[in-house]
């Protein structure tokens, strides 16, 4: 049970319950199925359908989507503890790809998996309803961030969420964090250019905010990068268990 | 049960699961605290702590959020049918408003009314997280519609989702429907300007693909329509009943 208790995802479900020996059990039953998956190559294609999700374990990926003349946008990012590919595996096929960004480790989770989870133990089911939840809050952060925010703010706004995310799961604090993520990554999320994104970083550094260099993020002033996103971590609820 | 069976929300779900009496009996109950909402005072603020989800029965509301220097993003519009308010109902305090486009009637749904739901019937449970879910496609919908698509895609992609959404219960078809949107709705939704939008709803009727006048949407030429948002209804997942 102490590997079980230990990983990401215990960790996120605990900001929201208090998980009990067999509902831990039950986490550790969905853990079963680990793989590894490579860099770059997708583990979900947008519309395939009949696709597992996946919780993951170690190291990062994205969830995107295509249009049809080839421009790409990252929807978000996934650490470990999410899940990847909860929003489709009830929807008959998935609406978006996704894509490691180093190699991973992941187990994978079928419809029927959850069904089970919910029929056995409604706190976890809650729980679960709970970490959808909070994704799709950040994304509608990320859709305001396109929709009214400039581009300074955006990219302060990605990477205080980003850090209060890894601080979650015990990968990141006040400090910084390391980061695996390319100016190409930034650009397809933020909708920017790369050649953009530089110099939005370069301005950001420059002005003594943060710093984002070989594969690490220091926030050089927290509290005015705060003030500069307006970033409020409301929509993240890590407060605390609500369930005891 | 007549009444809750011919229900926009018992339609929905019903895309989703084929639903038993006693999953009836259980939706009945959910729908017992029916409130009448005036339009254009918010049913839900921003910012407050436990507040109650509520299931549309009658008129249309949005979700939106307020950046600080007071410009508004329109989330999503909610019509007959589909939740307010369920994704911030298990997060501490609200990300975001609802405010009732024209007089509403909406049943209250408190956090405690979902866990009991979720303890007592895992089919209904795994049917509200694929409204969620769905709910959730529809905003990185958005998010890519505001990152990639140009005014025109983006209009349309709207008002043939719009339609779609309204098709599934039993409110719109392939000819139109009847919509109270004004165009600043329609601006805050889409990242334009009121003007902006006049402009890209008289291309599209002079185009002759889709005629917005007088609370009236007129598909003039769906399949062009179609063609030029690149519209692909997948992730909206109305296809019938996939539990059976």
């Amino acid at each position: 049970m102490n590997v079980i208790e230990n990983s990401p995802f215990t960790k996120k479900l605990s900001a929201f319950a208090t998980l009990s020996e067999d509902e831990l059990a039950v986490l550790e039953r969905l853990h079963q199925r680990r793989r590894t998956f490579a860099a770059g190559s997708d583990l979900v294609h947008q519309g395939q359908p009949e696709q597992a999700a996946y919780i993951l374990a170690a190291g990062w990926a994205c969830s995107y989507k295509i249009q049809q003349e080839g421009t790409r946008q990252i929807v978000d990012f996934q650490i470990p503890g999410d899940f990847l590919g909860l929003r489709s595996v009830l929807l008959r096929t998935s609406d978006h790809s996704i894509e490691p960004i180093v190699e991973i480790e992941a187990a994978e989770v079928l419809a029927d998996d959850l069904l089970e989870v919910f029929a056995s133990t409604p706190r976890l089911a809650a729980a679960i309803l709970w970490a959808a939840s909070r994704d799709e809050a950040m994304v509608v952060e990320h859709l305001v961030g396109l929709g009214r925010r400039d581009a300074d703010a955006r990219m302060a706004h990605f990477l205080l969420e980003l850090g209060a995310r890894l601080a979650l799961v015990g990968m990141g604090s006040k400090a910084g964090y390391t980061c695996p993520l390319t100016q190409y990554h930034l650009a397809d999320a933020l909708g920017l250019t790369a050649v953009h994104v530089n110099r939005v970083l370069r301005q950001l550094r420059e002005a003594g905010l943060v710093t984002f260099r070989d594969g690490q993020v220091t926030f050089d002033n927290f509290d005015r990068l705060v003030a500069l996103a307006e970033f409020d971590p409301g929509y993240l609820d890590q407060a605390g268990p609500i369930l005891k």
